[in-house]
């Protein structure tokens, strides 16, 4: 086992996920990354190891209990301590009220917020030994308010953010840093290039968010001094009306 | 079927929910509760009755979207067309992060979210073609702040505030007024006499919300004129600290 | 000396302040309102006389420190102990950051916070030795927002919000009740007729606020038992977007 | 003239100011910083030469608009294109309400919200012809919360926080980044050490803000991409109860 440390990165997609695990791995960090769809993290995992890292890719479901629990305790096991985790699920869909199924409202909060939940508790209990490590929760516009349509997806994100303050609240005072920096305006993903085309065309203006910029502040406040920490912070394109 | 309205009141316990119950039915709404132990009810109902009133008591789990279907179809169907709706089930439990079993984290979840949402969206159905109707979510200091210990419960409310505001945004333009009073403070019940006797002690200082207060507030909430509608306000003892 | 209580109403325009002198004023409070220019009072004094109750008019200057020192001195000493007082001048101007000069500047916030400052001293030193009263200070979408180009308004009433705020905890625990109820939306006033036709004319769908409903919700504050007080609360046409 | 830029830092107290002036002088940014009682800046003043920087002391008053406005002039004409200001004023005061004079209200929302205003005003002009440059307004706890004590100084700071978002909605999208971050804990300065000698005992645990991390937030805030800024963020020592 590597003296080095890990960063689990729960929802590791194309954007965001993707270019934290890059970022930590920059710095020497074992990158951890989970994906439903495993085989696709097989660039990222590639292009980490080009570039003289270490990664490792699993197709754990972030909503199943004993999936997270067996793999965090891998992790801690057999490749290196989890220094810092990332929850980036997110589970943005559209209905109006009487339109949202109990699927689909119950779904959106599995994923966005349960997942949330079952990472936060395994990885605290991973570092609350050590006093140490820093847990992020990738928070969106809907964490603060319900907009029409939203209220599968802002509920979820409203329940991510309570999770985050109140573990925050538990945890900042045994030296666990936990935050929730909200991502204000699209990112630059090939969902928005695909369904919002004007929306993306704003990139040449830097009118959307880049996941390498979300990827450095995420690593700016992991490596915060315990006498300044942020619990919460956003991030949004000049651009955008807010 | 009478020509009279119904009021719902999901979660209708021996304090809040019961209050609102009595508040409305003295102004001639039908009162139809819920609670999972129905013969705790009968009280209730036979109170109201005997003052002149009219309600009825269901065992229904507000968890189960087929019993909140029917639930709703049943009363709008034989008893009264559904005025008010009012979701007052609350779940407030304490753990420490490592100590939430995802169980716990589930069902307080699901009882005090999901059965709000259930009942949101059942109600909007029935009332969307009217072009009229209340529905109220009744929240909590939890609903605002993520304490520590309080990951579970406080998820759940800031889901339940979600959802409120989420409909408020697509239904007030309809005609339905959605409210989200956020009650900051001890209520006068069993269980804060039980379990928590010096808190209860205030109340001969007016230290504990009287749940009569909720129900008048409730009650001017649903006869605002729509030119002013209020949707989140919050009601605390005069010596609360906050 | 009548032993009867007053309403002191700071800022009496046509609109918000007459209508809510006029509803204290039903209910046998004597109504103590003050406007720059005294004259046009005349008609609420008036008509306030004509169904039955007293009423009285003043010319003073809300920014002018001796001048409402001497004002409350009056009313508490030849008129009613003042039971009850609402602090409702606004300064709604709109300029662009380079083009708000520092005399607007300071004048807004002189009109709009500064003079709520005084009143909040004066009646709270007159209420404290009785240990009752309410204090309402009416709130805006500014309270809560800072908008472009209103820089001048909305530091003015964030400041107005801060001042109900702090003294709501320093004097609720001593008997008196602070609110801060936020107004969401366009009043039915002249100054709207006048500026804005096409809002106004959303009127006929009560798409704008009627003043007579915000004192409606102003007298039902002040009616709350002290169980269960509110702080903030918001009022808004059910069509407003928000 | 220096083909350098400059920051300007109002209000450089022997804490925080002078350390965003150290760690922007670091960078090659010639440090500009006003303190009523100039004499005080020569410290830093030779402590930022001696590392090979630049550095000037102005004693301007910042509520005195003809003394802003011919200083920042000075700024750009003499020494170089202002590229950063920072607002440092504060005026933590407490006093209940009935014993806050007019005097004390009004001079503290003079020198910690009407200097703001002057500052951002005057810096905006010179950056928008630029099309480039940051503004940053330092909060406080008080600029969220008005506690019971804190009527004067909770008022100024809102009153900023408005101006900060007022500005930023209105010059974000003209290339501008205004940022609002708030230091919610004591901060490292004599001012604690002498009157709060408990709470500055927690600075060997880290326990008080050291202005060094203020500092380097700043700087990073300063240097994010455009397509991912920051408008409020948050800074405490991990054992602060919030």
């Amino acid at each position: 086992m590597s003296d080095k440390k890990a960063i689990l990165v729960i929802g590791a997609g194309d954007a965001t996920g993707s270019a934290i695990a890059r970022r930590f791995a920059r710095e020497g960090y074992i990158a951890c990354m989970t994906r439903r769809q495993v085989d696709k993290l097989a660039p990222v995992v590639e292009e980490i190891k080009a570039a003289g890292g270490d990664a490792y890719a699993f197709g754990t479901d972030a909503r199943k209990e004993e999936e997270m629990v067996a793999l965090i305790e891998q992790i801690e096991r057999d490749i290196a301590p989890i220094e810092v985790a990332v929850f980036n699920i997110g589970a943005n869909v559209q209905f109006s009220i009487t339109e949202t199924t109990a699927r689909v409202y119950f779904k959106v909060w599995e994923m966005a917020c349960f997942g949330g939940f079952l990472m936060g508790r395994e990885v605290a209990k991973a570092m609350l030994p050590r006093g140490r490590g820093t847990i992020i929760f990738t928070g969106a516009t809907a964490s603060l308010r319900g907009r029409a349509g939203y209220a599968a997806f802002s509920g979820a994100k409203h329940g991510l953010r309570a999770l985050a303050q109140s573990m925050a609240r538990e945890l900042w005072p045994k030296g666990i840093h936990v935050a929730h920096p909200i991502i204000d305006g699209a990112i630059d993903t090939e969902f928005i290039q695909s369904n919002f085309p004007q929306r993306y065309a704003l990139k040449e203006q830097d009118g959307i968010v880049n996941p390498n910029s979300i990827a450095e502040a995420y690593y700016q406040i992991h490596m915060q001094p315990r006498n300044a920490w942020t619990h919460e912070t956003e991030l949004r394109p000049w651009m955008e009306a807010w």
